[in-house]
This record gives structure tokens, sequence and C-alpha cells, in this order.
């Protein structure tokens, strides 16, 4: 899973068969240090994730396996939204300690 | 799955078995802020998307499981014509909006 | 999937289970504009396609659905042999053109 | 898999189902001269990894199917504490030594 | 799938269920012109390659389905040892030969 922080959403009208009532929104994966890493990715969110907030986010088919009463055409799930995070760099001896939410 | 923008077709007559009857379009994949990110990939359709739109595009096995009935061997999928997205950088407390049909 | 051209083969003699009677070739991933895009990768081949022609490559699992009698361990598949593309780079106004067989 | 070094942990209350009682930690990619390589990422780990550790990473869908009776949407899991290492570059004709526990 | 060259070999004591007995192995990617490709990775062996040795390396589920009796959370497998390689590059007209064992 990576680290992503959610910075929007994306609408589709037309799309494909599974699509339907999937709140879509767009992630922007960050490192664990308040940076950003790499380009946004839209993933699918059922528990409630909103704009500004860190979150866990799953690829391939794994996110897929949660549906499991339909087809669902999906690569990315979020799979939760993150209380708070704690690494340590050993190697420059320092400490991070971030929270989402406070 | 990621943002794309549909930038043209590939035809292809000596192909695999699953292939047969499927239209394939080249992809530019997207940041959200109209600027390339990354080389173009080749993905199915079978939603109508033009040349042009903002698309979904989910990669991987996920896109193979929309063929029920028979063996389709490709890793990519469009999955949603983009109406319209709304993507928030708090960082530098900007808002871009955009919208890929007007 | 992603456009490469074929650049040469690959020869093994000890090999795992499945790996039998596969044809490996090399193929450079290419944007669509002649230029190279990255790392070659080793693709497995039925539909015989040469050195020096633009195929249609497909990986992961999708590429291994292909063979329904025995388990193939392989990650990529040259599921068509390019006829032709068009791609618009709508930005630029310019239009990109390309034939792989002439 | 890849090699990675243990650099923290993320909790989330609010989550998917199959999250449950998953202990998550961050891991730093590394390559084998005890250099970062890349972007943390976020694994599942059953097998008691601490921060500092050395650990082999397996991502995707095979990090899923460690758990048998229920659907867990995982996508990269902690499958073995690395003991030690040794890695030959022969066009340096230079050997490194690694242990990750002394 | 890849080309590789086999650079060293990982022990780990603790481990994930199905990891028992796989001889774990350090490979570097490789390009088909003896230069370096990334950061290396850890596959399973199964077939007796050593070091110094080129290998053709599959990655995700498909590596996974060699094993039939369990599950093996592994996400790449060595799945041929290269005898030799061909790769022509048209653009420059120029050939490399290459040969892994002489």
């Amino acid at each position: 899973m990576f680290l992503g922080k959610v910075i929007g959403s994306v609408w589709a009208t037309q799309k494909e068969v599974g699509m339907d009532n999937l709140k879509l929104l767009v992630i922007q994966p960050m490192d664990f240090r308040d940076s950003e890493a790499g380009t946004p990715i839209i993933a699918a969110d059922r528990i409630g994730a909103g704009v500004g907030e860190n979150v866990i986010v799953s690829r391939g088919s794994p996110a897929r396996t949660l549906f499991t009463d339909k087809m669902v055409p999906i690569d990315a799930m979020i799979v939760g939204i993150v209380d708070s995070y704690e690494v340590t760099q050993e190697t420059e001896e320092e400490v991070w300690k971030s929270r989402s939410k406070e």
C-alpha cells in the first residue's frame, strides 16, 4: 500500500459495467515527510475519506476483491484513513512524527 | 486508475486469441494540471471514448474481469469518460478546476 | 498494453516448468514518436512477430490467461502485430502518422 | 520481492473490510548497498518485524494469498526478516557483505 | 519478463507461511547492453542459477502459479537461465551479440 493525500474528485457519467455508485477520489501519493511522490492517481472510496485527509491506498487485484457480488474493474482502493504515523530515519538520527487529523 | 487523454488509435490484423473486435486506443497519462505524465499506453475501449477526451484507465487483471465469457489478454481498459474533475492543492492554497467537455 | 519494437531473441535451455516451446523475444518499449521508452523486456510470442516489427505487449497475469491447458509462468506476451497507428497531439497541433509495415 | 528496512508504523481506525487486526509497517525500499531506493511503502506484517530490521517484501496479489479464510485487500506483505545477505558486484571486483542483525 | 544477472543471496529464518525451502537470489536487472537497469530485486530460484549467470525473471502472480500444491507468497521467480541472446538496434545500424556462458 502507499500513503496518499486526498486532493479531489472525478466524475464520469459514461462508464463501464461495475463502475456505478463508486466514489472516485484523486489521490496524491506522499512520502512520509510531507512531500509529494509522483503523479496523482484515481482510487475508489467506500469509507468516507475527504479532501485533505491522509489515506492508505491498495493497488492491483487486491483492491477488487472487496467486491464479492459483482465484477468491479478498479485497480486502486482506499483501504484506511490514517489516524497517525510515526517514521524513524536512523541514519540521520531524526524522528518524524505526523498526525493527519488534529 | 489514472487520468489519461485519448490521443489516437492502433490497428493490428495479426493478433492473439481474444483480441478480436477490440477497439484499441492510445492514451497519454496526464497529471491533473494539464501536463503529460509519462509514456502513452494502449487501452481497450468499449464505451465510445474519442480522441481528445479525458478518460479513466484501469490496469492489470481488473481490466480483464469485464470479459466474463472469454479470455481477453488485455492489461488496460478505459472504465470511464471524465465529465469533470476538481483538484485542490492545499499547500499552495490554489484550486484547479477542470472540465474535459465544454 | 504498450507499444514495442522487436529487437531480438533470448534462448534458455535450463528453464522452469511451462516454459517449453515458447519463443521469447526482446522488446524495446517505444513511445508513439519513434523514441525508446525505457529498458527492453522479454515477452513470449505465438503470432509470429519478427525483428523490426512494432507489436502490442500485454503484461502481468492477463498474459498468462492465454494458456488454458497448463501453467505458464510468463508475465508478458505479444498480443498483436501493429499494422498502423495514428496519434494526434492537440496541444502542438501536429499529427503523427506512422506505419510499421510499408 | 524487494529488500526494505522497517522505518515506522501507520495507524488507521476507519478502514475497509478485512483490514482489522493487521499490523501495518512503513518500509523504506533499499538497494543492497545501504542506500534508499525510492519512496517508502506500507506493508502488512504477521511475523514480528521491528523498526530498523531488514525485511523481504512481496507485492501484488501474491501477498494476499496468505489469507485463506477471508478477503484482505492488501498489496504488500513482509514475507521474511533478513538474517543476512551477500552480494557480489563482479564488474568492480568488490564484495559487499552485510548482516542486518549483529 | 526481464533480463537479470544473479549477484547474490538472501537468507531469512523468520518467515511467512509458504516461504520454507525456497532459495532466494538477488537479481540485478540488466538492459541488453551490459548495463544495470535499476535496483536489485529478490527472486525465488528452483532451477539452479548461480552468481554471475544471466537469467530470465518473471514477476507478479504468474511467478506464483508454479506452486500448485501450496500458497507461496512470492512475486518474482527465475524462469530460465540464459544461454544466449541477440539484439539488433536498427536505428544505429549496429548489432550486439552476447552470450552469457562461454
